[in-house]
């Protein structure tokens, strides 16, 4: 099973990912935790180039094309083989954050996105869970902890508050376009209530193999 | 005006391609010289990264799309401004290579390499000069010259007599298929030879813009 979480900064993906992945290990689940872009050797070099100098040295062109090897490379050695091993996937950020952020460039950056898509990666999630929160209380909430300060080695993350919007309404397009393989969850409340929303989603998807459904129902 | 050089290792394209510029500069006609994989600052650092450590590193796919990261990057910083600004581009390897290559490992690679032309890159050359040699003959020259020893930093020098017959094949089979924008030269004689061969294939070719072929006959 291959989920991916999605959501705009702050939204607390990355530390609910390690929150379910926990919880996963404690019923006895095998679990592999990653994330993009990297997640393999290959895309984490190909990562730092992304980061790396002025904010505009790639072409939207060259940013999804490099944004496509590294997911690549991070499909081949890192999530198909822990899938066929049978483990569970968590994976922080998927192909819908390429299409938020290249959406919003324009509908050829969108197509472009698609249409590499398309030929080079193919697969998609079982489950991704959007963790919905408006980006005025994210931001409010990020204030309100030392740990988020100083972490600036990611552009994304300095965008501001408005581009921030547009990734919401963007995200939940996405949503609203494939409900069957996105679920919305609120990133509302403490981070245990969030845990619970996350948890009850997955249950839900769960399929009868991964051996929290009894079969015979 | 843009003309790219084919050819197995050991054709001498990277020098005939600097002689051809010193010739048409002596015309008085701007050249811009280029090379690929690389070509420019975010191209180059592609380059490096997919030369560096295993050969099998990256898969066919991944590698297939960091070179047409790399293209994109290289088209853009350096190509389109240079041919925007009147000048002729001369470029040692282009899709050419990148189709021969690719396409030695099959035919969904090959199709593969297509796509990816077709919807990010778009570009042809105007010309290409495919410099034509027997690799036997390639292998006896270059073990007679000196400079070639110890520049092992190219991997695609390194795959062997047999790869390169393979090279030559998938080569002329290219210009088979599109003889207007491909012309076989024979790379074999002194380099004067050659660049004689050179100069009259450019020629033929040179639009009237160029100011070399007199526009009223």
């Amino acid at each position: 099973m291959f989920i991916t979480f999605e959501g705009v900064d702050g939204s607390g993906k990355t530390s609910q990912i390690h929150g379910l992945a926990e919880r996963m290990r404690a019923e006895g689940l095998p679990v592999t935790v990653t994330r993009e872009p990297g997640g393999s050797v290959g895309a984490e070099e190909i990562r730092s180039l992304l980061l790396k100098g002025e904010a505009d040295r790639w072409s939207p062109e060259t940013e999804i094309l490099l944004f496509t090897a590294a997911r690549r490379d991070h499909l081949e050695k890192t999530v198909w083989p822990a899938l066929e091993a049978g483990e569970i996937v968590l994976c922080d950020r998927f192909v819908d954050t390429t299409r938020a952020y290249q959406g919003l460039k324009g509908p050829d950056q969108r197509a472009m996105v698609e249409n590499l898509h398309a030929s080079m990666i193919g697969i998609l999630p079982d489950l991704t869970v959007l963790l919905d929160i408006d980006p005025d209380v994210a931001l409010a909430r990020s204030i309100g902890r030392l740990a988020s300060v100083g972490s600036g080695e990611d552009r994304m993350e300095k965008k501001g508050l408005a581009f921030q919007h547009s990734l919401r309404a963007a995200y939940l397009e996405i949503a609203a376009n494939e409900p069957r393989r996105v679920m919305v969850v609120s990133a509302l409340g403490s981070p245990e209530e969030v845990a619970s929303r996350i948890w009850r989603a997955v249950r839900e998807r769960m399929p009868v193999t991964a051996g929290l459904v009894d079969p015979t129902i």
